[in-house]
């Protein structure tokens, strides 16, 4: 099943009926997004009534475009939707993206069950409907919206549109990036396990990441994620509440399931569940980042007391090992650090520590072979915060855990050049932390 | 105790010992910031080897100072730090600031002695040593690092510089604002108990935000806390774990004491307890913006469907009551609002829904009586989602939480307005919710 997805994330023309001049208008955002993205395909934009949109040669129907269309985006009211699909279907589309609402999820299932048909009468692969589209940013892809570019090694799928766009927003500010972007709307057709599959044999894919509602098929979700191997799966699935669970259910029209189960799922499948968005945003930056490291036992390197005592404390109820430092480690690095720093786990190099006293620090760290992995925290605007855990990176081939607290500009540039080299940063010593135990509890 | 404080942080004269012309060393910055900070008093730079810093007449020391000096922040080595006290207290100054480490926190206990007694002698308040100075915006008096300008309803209390300065860093970026910061160091005189009074009693500060490692005075600290009436206190407070607590012990030499009995003190007084710096700003930003609700019924306005499954979920599992709502109100609804969007509660909106849609509907949602406070979800850039809330505001006396997913420019002015009208915005559904959580669980 997943080949055929690979053929409709790597489309090489795409046509997008309902196209818009009006910028108010999805019909215009998903064209221009498409443009924008930079895709290289053949665009394709159907409007009976335009002759140009975006400086593109409109076209009455998918039937008048001289050349193949590997893809079918739609944008039209829903009546009209099965109308446009038989059509995509007679012109050979493998794919099709069907963001009008109108079907199942206000009751018209007949409508629905219409397209469904047409979709595998003629097999394509069909996304939605009532979805936010996709984006797939190897193929410069991005019939969707927002615009994404940035490459990553994140795959999204979201039962929310807005859930999932808000995860894409914060990995492109981060310079994050992300493989891609799946809505999943009605699920007619593709589903999360149609997902899991072509994005866990996705070369441009580290780690798949899914708020869901609800599983469509219980017994192959479990077989798709056992089939996923070493990819890791993140999954936040509300519901936990009864009435959470209710307008779960009436959000998708379908059945959220008991939590329990589900808990005892994930957790037999190796599946990492996040509790909230941001342990989700979390969990993905450092599974997507890194490898699960040989062992539990952590340094932390600090310029603040204060953040290692609150690292200390998360890491310790999480069952990560802050290890008191060997003996040969602390006479070496008593040696050369000035009186004030706190030589112990953690390592406070204190508030004036300079970019050099990091540096001295972490080069005799990573020679130390108790340690299995590091977090690094950056209490002040240090701007060669970047050069010093690239230079811990390459003398170690453990793993490193950024937290660097602030928000100001040096902090956001060098953040973001962490982030375009593979090294996780966090805003806070307690996420830096919990993003490491979610590393620690995957199959790997 | 804390009305000689009151003379401290309105001071109209400041001297900065130990400033410097060199701009990398603390003793330029904090004299810039002094200057930069829009400070109205006099402002003394003493530096013996400089005619002027930053345009400012330079004195050898304090005693050449021809008019009076409320305050006195010093920058020296430790070992000159005495002498400089008995020249502020020979001077008549009310009030000190060690900046300077190299005292009790390096085993120079003796040192730190012959301040505390200097400072007793002369009746000198004293911050510090080993701190990072204070900023009262009220008075415009940043004797600290980073400038931070915004006046709010905040006030910080921090035995960790770098984490007072992430929360006023992240205050300032979204536009909520400080009443005051103060970073303890080694309370050698000013603890968190004269802060906790004072600000108190601080007609500028709605709330008081404390990172703290341990407690001076535990009786003490008792008493305070009763006598600061209705305003709410938060505290981030580690060493929940063994390996926590003996970080914690060897950060500020004091003791940390047992989790469990500081536990059972915060709910016996009321102190809103934040488990991760991120709670402690989030319930910082609601406990400074909003009154208790009357009761725990929450209406859920939303354009996302997943998000206010969410909300949902995380309002439940926190004793948060999403109402159902009455038949009136439902009837009411139904009538104005497209077929498509889910009249219930969370009352979704739906990804197309328009400022107008979410105007009509928030009108007629104000009137409800059976609705004690609001959570507003915004799923897309609405550029109008300030007017929308405002209007709102306007219209009902009950609270109103926000909650703006997404993280563009758009949804960063629009929050940063909110927050400049004293509504909290939050950028998940589960930090708006839990921190209204936090509010029901006030004293008030």
């Amino acid at each position: 099943m997943s080949n055929s997805l690979v053929q409709v994330f790597n489309a090489q023309s795409v046509a997008v009926v309902g196209a818009s001049s009006n910028s108010e208008k999805t019909g215009h955002t998903v064209l221009k997004n498409i443009v924008d993205g930079g895709f290289e395909g053949d665009i394709y934009p159907i409007n009976p009534k335009a002759d140009t949109i975006l400086d593109l040669k409109c076209y009455q129907s998918l039937k008048d475009i001289p050349g193949a269309v590997d893809l079918v985006v739609i944008i039209v009211p829903a009546a009209l939707v099965p109308q446009v699909m038989e059509e995509a279907g007679a012109k050979g589309a493998k794919g099709a993206v069907i963001i009008s609402g109108g079907f199942r999820e206000t009751g018209n299932e007949e409508l629905e069950a219409e397209v469904v048909k047409i979709t595998k009468q003629y097999q394509i692969r069909t996304i939605g409907p009532n979805c936010q589209g996709f984006n797939y940013t190897p193929n410069k892809l991005c019939a969707s919206w927002p615009l994404i570019k940035g490459e990553g090694p994140v795959a999204i799928i979201s039962q929310s549109g807005t859930v999932g766009a808000t995860l894409e927003m914060w990995a492109e500010s981060e310079s994050i990036g992300i493989s891609g972007f799946v809505s999943l709307g009605n699920k007619s057709d593709v589903s999360e396990i149609d997902l899991i599959e072509f994005f866990a044999a996705d070369p441009n894919t580290k780690v798949v990441s899914l708020y869901i509602e609800g599983v469509k098929d219980g017994t192959a979700f479990k077989e798709t994620v056992k089939k996923a191997g070493d990819t890791p799966i993140v999954i936040l699935k509300p519901g936990r509440t009864k009435k959470g669970r209710k307008a779960a259910e009436s959000h998708t029209k379908s059945i959220a399931g008991s939590d329990q189960i589900f808990d005892a799922v994930c957790k037999q499948l190796g599946i990492i569940r996040a509790n909230d968005i941001t342990e989700l945003y979390d969990y993905s930056k450092s599974l997507g980042f890194l490898k699960k490291p040989r062992g539990r036992s952590m340094l932390v390197i600090t310029s603040s007391g204060g953040s290692g005592i609150i690292a200390t404390d998360v890491a310790e109820a999480n069952g990560i090992n802050v290890v008191d430092l060997n003996e040969e480690l602390k006479k070496e690095l008593v040696d050369v650090l000035p009186d004030h720093c706190v030589v112990a786990n953690p390592l406070d190099l204190t508030g004036d520590a300079t970019a050099e006293r990091y540096k001295t620090t972490v080069e005799i760290a990573a020679k130390d072979d108790s340690i299995d992995f590091f977090l690094v925290i950056f209490g002040d605007p240090i701007p060669r915060a970047f050069d010093i855990v690239q230079e811990l990176k390459q003398q170690t081939r453990k793993e490193i855990v950024v937290c660097y607290l602030g928000g100001g500009e040096t902090e956001k540039e060098e953040v973001q050049k962490m982030h375009q080299h593979g090294i996780p940063a966090f805003p806070t010593p307690e996420r830096a932390v919990k993003a490491v135990k979610a590393l620690l509890n995957t199959k790997g």
